[in-house]
């Protein structure tokens, strides 16, 4: 058994390499309304679930506390690429407790951003752990170590206690089991959860729809995607995939990356979460994927699927810049709902 | 049908992500002895072929007209890392013709290497297409079409007679018809063909042994594949996967990556050539599956197959540097000749 291919890319009019994997949208209520591939696949989210990962940091009251807003509450979602508007605002969240960057425990590199790292190189600086993808979420977690008077050294172990409150804030978001056994260490130091697709999928739908969550948690939910769709920059970068798909209709789409080849995204005025797994790993056919799918829920909006059908369909370039090729999603996923 | 998983990617124990593909192994006599999956299915060879398309550079008598030795010949035949040492080379090889970077119809981008471009960015300057890992074949197409008398504006397009010489050279060593139909441009900009994976192999098993060669073609084939396992890191870079492979063994490995999940070897001492396509186009994957299929074919020699193996099953790290994975071939390719 194989998931289908969903995604090709071609050189010329030739396929040169093919990228499997699976799909699943859910509504609020847990019905799978698109299941594509085996969705019952436990996959680890990565980066993906840090909308989940942040509720605790709205709902212990740390937010309001320290005066975040919608700029604060994207950065803490993000899996920024390490521009100056990151890296500036994270040491800001950490100056509100009186840490820096020494606190952080995600490990430091250098930006995602190809520009970014040429500024930073040619300034004669090394990166930092501020220009982590990371270093948001985790800026955010030690805001919450400090508001909940938890010791944040070695807030990232799973045997800390702020990680324990995130687990059980992703059970209950999910309906996924998560502990030790369905765990590992994510590129940031921090356990992550091998979990179905279709969990993945309920877990969005629940955060466009704050059904199946407390009053408290809903209202939590809304206000870090409200964040993240207000500010899609500060959650991605410069020439971010989660940037043009967010920007492709304000206040419509949320989606955000995972690495290896992950997406989750929530449509709150459809009430639709959605998750995938690309099996190789790769971003750019998750990218493909995700804009394929959004493409496909939201053709109503004639133009706007217009717009994401095109983001599905980027061309591969030559060193030259010339188009030498495509990407370009298959009909296991287009022929979906029609 | 699907060809089967030949590299998983763990995370924790966990399988994270999965990788498929295809692998030939053949001999000068044009006998297949590894047959995993499909080896039938077309691929675009890429950058795995330099030293074929290198053959006319030997041939002509231009390598020998310009004094060109081991390291000059390891250059034509390499996709580099943008190195100081690769740079310098391919413009000492341009100034022999009366050349600069200017005559290179390649391309400018930064350094894969990640060092010399940070190193390049702090000197305050920005790429040339010296820096573009194919500067050294185009060095030396441009050296042969000066000694073949060619002139060289135009040099890789499909309609120029030395892409020309390059098909019929890639028809004779591979038996694989090179067309219109079936080629397309590569990234560098000259056009690259679709071909079967185990014309591919048979292609290396006769740069391996001569056999099916004529004697000029022989003889230029094996200084080819003697240079480039003479002068590794020149054919690749720092912490290249090509450079640790032909350092395990010097001059008993001939491997060379093409983008997209392509390798290709020669084992001159068996006379053997292999040829492998991961679907997906992934290259740590393609890098694992090439040391994976050498330890097997190597492992009359215990310790230099570990060494092998070794390679095929690197660790992923988190951004501390720390293992929180690793990559694993599968049976499908140990399972092979046991």
């Amino acid at each position: 058994m194989s998931n289908p291919v969903l995604v090709e890319i071609l050189r010329g009019e030739h396929v040169e390499s093919a990228h499997r994997g699976a799909i699943a949208v859910c509504d609020g209520a847990g019905k799978l309304l698109v299941e594509i591939g085996d969705v019952s696949q436990p996959v680890f989210p990565r980066s993906a679930v840090k909308a989940i990962q942040a509720l605790p940091l709205v709902e212990s009251g740390a937010a309001d506390a320290f005066g975040f807003g919608d700029r604060e509450l994207a950065l803490a979602c993000a899996s920024h690429k390490g521009e100056s508007a990151h890296v500036d605002l994270a040491a800001s969240m950490l100056a509100r407790i009186g840490l820096d960057e020494t606190a952080l425990e995600c490990g430091a590199h250098w930006p995602l951003a190809h520009e970014a790292t040429v500024v930073l190189a040619r300034s004669g600086r090394s990166p930092s752990q501020l220009h982590n993808n990371c270093s948001g979420k985790h800026s955010g977690f030690l805001c919450a170590c400090r508001h909940m008077n938890l010791a944040h050294q070695g807030y990232v172990s799973f045997e800390h206690p702020y990680q324990a409150t995130i687990r059980e804030v992703m059970k209950n978001v999910t309906g996924a089991p998560h502990d030790a056994d369905n765990s590992a260490t994510d590129g940031c130091s921090i356990p992550t959860y091998a979990i179905p697709i279709s969990s993945l999928a309920l877990g969005f739908a629940r955060l466009a729809t704050g059904q199946g969550l407390s009053t408290a948690r809903a209202k939590a939910a809304k206000r870090l995607v409200a964040a993240c769709m207000a500010e899609p920059f500060l959650v991605s970068g410069s020439q971010a995939a989660d940037l043009a798909l967010m920007q492709a209709a304000p206040g419509s789409i949320f989606v955000k990356t995972g690495a290896e080849g992950v997406y989750c995204a929530a449509l709150p005025e459809l009430g639709l979460g959605i998750a995938l797994k690309c099996d190789d790993g790769a971003g750019r056919a998750a990218e493909a994927m995700v804009a394929a799918v959004l493409a496909m829920l939201l053709k109503s909006d004639e133009a706007l699927s217009e717009r994401l059908a095109v983001l599905a369909r980027p061309a591969v370039p030559s060193r030259k810049g010339e188009p030498v090729g495509r990407v370009q999603p298959t009909e296991a996923i287009s022929g979906q709902l029609t």
